[in-house]
Order: C-alpha cells, then structure tokens, then sequence
C-alpha cells in the first residue's frame, strides 16, 4: 500500500482525497527508479516527457547562466515534484540534481493528464502545492536580494522544516537535513565562509543549531520572530478543499 | 454576457471549458469595483477575505521592506487575479497597487473555494495559470540577480507581450503599455536612467521601440533570440486539457 505516501501527505493539506483518490496516487507510482547524488535527472531545455515524484532523498533545482554561474532556485524533499513545470507548463527553465541518492516514481506527461482529465480535485491538490511551492521560491529570492544574512539563513532553516513538517519528516524540534554549507551558499547568494558563520552566531544566540547532519531548533519561537517568518501555513488544520 | 473575459481567454489556455464552466466563472464576475492609481488594495499583511479578478488596466505587486526598500515582484494584467494567493495559500507577502485606474471584480474566500469544490476543472485551470504566472516570476528574479541589464529589459518586455498576447491584448507586433520607466527600474533592480539608456539602444539597433505608452517589437525574432526568451509557451496551441 503506497496510501501513506509523501506526496499524498503533502496533497491532503490541501484536498481532503477520497479512497478512489489516493488510488488513481497510487496508480502514478509505478516505475520506480533511482539516481545517484550529483548526476543530472533533468537537463535545463531537455524535451523529456516525463516528471519524476521525489519518494526518498533531496534534490534541487538550479539554473545555469551562460556565464557559468549556478543559482540553486530550491530544494526538494519528498513529496515534491521534479521536472513537473517543464511537462506540465512548458516552461523549459532548470536542472535537477540529486543532493543525495534518491528514489522517485517516473510519471509520463501523457499519464498525468489523463489522470488530471479524470479526477480535476486530484489536478487542484497538485496545481495548489505547485503554486504554494513557488511563492515560497519567491520569498528565497527577495531572501537573496534584500534580507541580512542572518535573517536569510534563519527564514530559509524554518521554511524547509515548514515543508518537512508537511510530509511528516520534520517537527518545530527539528529534521534531518543532507545540504552542506556549499548547497546552502549557492541558495543563499552567500559564500559557504559566511554561512559557516551565520550558523555559529545563530547557535550561540540559543535559536537554532545545524550540526552532523541535524537541524535542531533550540528556541524555535525566538527563531521565527526573529526571521519574521509567517507560520500561517504551518498552522493550517485540516485540508482547504472538503 | 461576460464569457469572453480576459479571464475566461487566460483559463481556455489551460484546459478548453464548457459552457456550464463558464457560467461559473461568469458568476465570479458580480461585484464591480473601480480603484484609482497609487491607492494600496491589498496591504501586506492584511487578512481580509477577498482576492480581486482584474478586468481592465494594470496593477503590481510589491513587497516593501523593513528598511523601506521596495522590490516590484510582478505586473498584474486583465485576467490576473489580485491577492489570490493571499486567501487560498494563506501567504500574506505583498501588497498591491494600481499602476494605472483598474476595473476589478471581488470574489469572497467562501464563494471561490465553494466554485473550486464545485467545479475542479475550473479550479485546476486557476491554479495552473497561477502556477505558471509564478514560474515567471521565478524567472523575473533570476532576471533581476544574474542577467546584462539590455537582455533583462529584452527578456521583460518579451514576457509581458506573451501575457498580454494570451488575453487579446497583444501580439508579436506590439501592445499598449501603461508603465513608466521608474516602475521599470523598481521591477527590474535597475535605475530609471539606466533603463532610459538600455532602451534606447534596443531602439537603435532596430529590435523593440518603447514610447509613448507602446511597446512595439521592430523585430520580434531577433529580439527573441538576444533576450534567450522561452517561446515555448507562446507557441502553445490549444488547451492542455481537453
């Protein structure tokens, strides 16, 4: 039984899935396959029709300028599509690495329409996650233009464990989290020195420690207050759609 | 009858609605309400229970700063929703003013999410245009971080011409533009004399002519091939859901 999926937890948030729901979720994740941390799944431009399901493990997403410079717009966790815009919207815009060894269900464009035609509540769970994914994408890169460093890698610690907490990977104690200091740096427009130090700072000042592999917030209030962070969507109860 | 609204225009992209699907969305369309330039409609932060569909003229959306800096995040044009993501995603980032007078309609939280329960098809086609408007966004703030200040005006210009194209209101010759040159230098991270000096070379060297209050592509190709703009979604035909 794959009912209890990340994507289905993340998609329950949103619209409350009927059992014939979660089925036709289900009948997405059929060929599985896997990928090893730092080879492309999807190329910037690439014509693939497929998108892949992240089930287990991190990927991100990022840009490569023709003068050779990375931005990494975001992150995936589990749950999270990988490639979906370039399918489903025809917008051609980035690569996917994986940042760890990583398990996806392979989706055809051709099934995921069908699917979206015959259960249109199924195609809004997936439209509204997709949608509440790029606004928060939005929010890192105002993050990048106008915010203080501090205040940057604070909002950015909190969101991810805002996402996590939504597929069941994460709690206002903390989560688990792969990224190195280089990941975050290229995220962040910060040089992984500078975050190095932005991390010390804030672990002495009590809020939040990122350490062997653990994000644990130590004062996870002082934190969000700090980072001005809006925890309305972490607050939500119960799906928006009955 | 209000069936050919640039709304309706904007969703038939997405997914080829029926008549019943439109009288929905044409009972959206009750409450008129007129707004003047320069006066806020959706103050950041504000927790009222009302999006807006814009009918006619233009608006942006911005998000001030602590500091007081001000980054225009996106133009709204006929057939965008205003504050949508404000109600259904529980983000309250930016605030909303009109660049020029605007028509809109006001649409209740409770009348919107009754329509999307009643009609998922219309809802997946609202969310898939809202997906896409923010994957352009996206793109806008890689723009403002990483682009020559000539291709980003390209690139801006090109955008908003295959926005407006999609409502009727442009083509690959042109289209009628209300914004000042200040408003592009606050959207694009540039000053007003940059962006006067930038769009005069663009001009001298025959691709596209801004003046007075119309954007008019000289030679749609060539621009299209200087700015490395995405056609892909221009070129689109018909909707992607039967």
């Amino acid at each position: 039984m794959m009912k209890n999926t990340p994507l289905a937890r993340k998609l329950g948030a949103f619209v409350a899935l009927s059992e014939a729901e979660l089925s036709v979720l289900e009948g997405l994740h059929k060929r599985r396959r896997t990928f090893v941390a730092g080879r492309d799944l999807v190329h910037q431009g690439q014509s693939d029709q497929a998108a892949y399901i992240l089930i287990s493990g991190w990927a991100c997403s990022y840009k490569l300028l023709e003068d050779g410079q990375r931005q990494i717009v975001d992150f995936q966790i589990p749950g999270d599509f990988l490639g979906l815009r370039r399918v489903v919207l025809h917008l051609s815009d980035h690569s996917v690495e994986p940042v760890t060894d990583i398990e996806v269900t392979e989706v055809h464009v051709s099934d995921l329409m069908k699917t979206f035609s015959d259960t249109p509540r199924l195609a809004t769970a997936v439209l509204w996650a997709a949608s509440r994914d790029e606004a928060m994408v939005v929010e890192h890169l105002i993050n990048i233009g106008r915010r203080e460093a501090d205040v940057r890698v604070a909002h950015f610690l909190l969101e991810l464990g805002a996402r996590l907490t939504l597929v069941g990977l994460g709690s206002k104690t903390g989560y688990a989290c792969p990224l190195t200091q280089y990941l975050l740096a290229d995220a962040l427009g910060l040089s992984s020195v500078h975050v190095n130090r932005v991390l010390r700072t804030l672990r002495e000042a009590g809020m939040v420690t990122f350490r062997d592999g653990f994000v644990t917030f130590d004062d996870y209030d002082r934190l969000a207050e700090y980072a001005k962070f809006e925890r309305t969507y972490l607050d939500q109860v119960g799906p928006l759609l009955a």
